[in-house]
């Protein structure tokens, strides 16, 4: 039975291509554990489609409903090299997804552990299970090569 | 010079085709205010494209980056019937977005003035100018006929 470490190195793998086209690495996939079926797969690519809100996690997510053909993704568990922003956290909770698995800590961005942490608010109306920390050195990793390069 | 009612309006005319299709009525435009084209109109969706992230703001955001083809908005501005969410007003910062005009106010989802008050938060990194409360009435009522009518 796969492990959460092995799931979120699929999710670096996107980060890779994320990487590879010049967008900042954060990778993401949508798991049935039921099944251990990958439903999504999905990498940040702001940039190339000319599209702010597509996150890796918000295009996973949309992936998953039309792979499924449903608007909520109950029992489904999603896992991101990053953790989500205020955003995708959001989308998150609003697609009801049962776990939240995520690697890398963004104190900068994240809306989990860090900023107004989303689904301790009385504004959300369901609250995942959240994991963060899987496989947190090679997920922060990337994103530090990605911005050292940058400079 | 078209007002912000005059937008908002047209905003209004998208939340009722979402009604028509028994979606929730939340309408949202978006108007490039140095020419005053409408760059993008949208409604909410989610049930119809199953897509738990197509809410009218996520829909004309990534409408308008298409038409313009580029990942961000500046010097938009965005009229949409109801107090975006976190989700929507995250997306609203993130496209850079110059301002935001909405209509109902909205306590128990809006992350604007209510919840969290995302645009005050650290974790913001651009905050639009704000104007709630822009047709208040219908925006309010259009909602409030869609959900009495369910009951």
């Amino acid at each position: 039975m796969p492990s959460p470490q092995d799931y979120m190195q699929l999710a670096l793998i996107e980060a890779q291509k994320a990487a590879q086209i010049d967008e900042i690495p954060v990778g993401c996939v949508i798991v049935n554990p039921a099944t251990d079926e990958i439903i999504a797969a999905a990498h940040n690519h702001n940039q190339h489609s000319f599209d702010t809100t597509a996150h890796a996690e918000i295009l996973a997510i949309r992936s998953a409903c039309d792979v499924l053909q449903q608007p909520r993704l109950w029992d489904m568990d999603i896992y991101v090299t990053l953790e989500p922003c205020a955003m995708c956290a959001a989308a998150i909770s609003f697609a009801r997804i049962r776990r939240l698995y995520f690697g890398a800590f963004d104190e900068k961005g994240g809306n989990v552990v860090n900023g107004t942490q989303f689904f301790n608010q009385k504004i959300c109306h369901h609250k995942p299970e959240v994991y963060g920390g899987i496989l947190q050195e090679p997920c922060s990793q990337i994103l530090k090569r990605f911005f050292q390069a940058k400079r």
